[in-house]
């Protein structure tokens, strides 16, 4: 069990942003910057690509509404979303989370973007067969 | 008008995975690693908390699956999904999208996590705040 388990469960206090039948949000208490949150499912998938059809529509009908008043409440006008999956990802509670984080008051995730040009005929082939398991 | 729009119209070619009424995958041109996938809305808000509901519960219900189909094919186990919104949280496209990042191959998303211990006193009333916005 996770903790995000027992704050589902109301074992563990959260400050309790939003919730509805399918989703909880709430303040990170070990937060990168002021009004930093989470949104989680209430479908307790270790990962995303194990959440629901369901589950999936309801995080991201909740994302842009949770966002927005994240955005106004604490003035921030730039943000990032992050959702880790698996301790390689930094990933250190397993249950489903997206972080919401406010660029604010001189705090923000730190984002190291060590991007290649992207190799063609792989990406031809590598696209076919995603392409193929979505088809 | 952005990249991303042109690709949407068809006047710039991607490598396409997935589409569906209301959403589009295809692979980054400059990856951070093999497989490196953005996830965007056809409906074009700039930054997340503009999208409409149900551009948001599709991006969602889409998310899932496009991820499940990236790590099949790439053999990663590990991933990260990143949506960046203003010019200071590294967007850089004004076009909302959602990097699904895999950790493969000694390469991966770069996060430095910078995380303080909460402020209960000013986290409830922030909380207060952000739940009556919500209500």
């Amino acid at each position: 069990m996770t903790i995000f388990s027992k704050i589902l469960a109301g074992q563990i206090p959260c400050h309790k942003l939003y919730e509805d039948a399918h989703v909880l949000a709430f303040l990170d208490i070990k937060p990168i910057a002021r009004g930093h949150t989470l949104l989680i499912p209430k479908e307790p998938a270790v990962t995303l690509d194990a959440l629901s059809d369901d589950a999936a529509a309801a995080i991201g009908r909740a994302l842009p509404k949770v966002c927005r008043a994240v955005m106004k409440a604490t003035g921030a006008t730039s943000y990032n979303v992050l959702q880790n999956n698996g301790a390689a990802a930094h990933q250190a509670v397993f249950h489903v989370h997206f972080h919401i984080i406010p660029v604010l008051e001189g705090r923000q995730l730190g984002i190291a973007w060590d991007a290649a040009a992207s190799d063609q005929a792989l990406d031809t082939v590598l696209a076919r067969q995603i392409a193929t398991l979505l088809g």
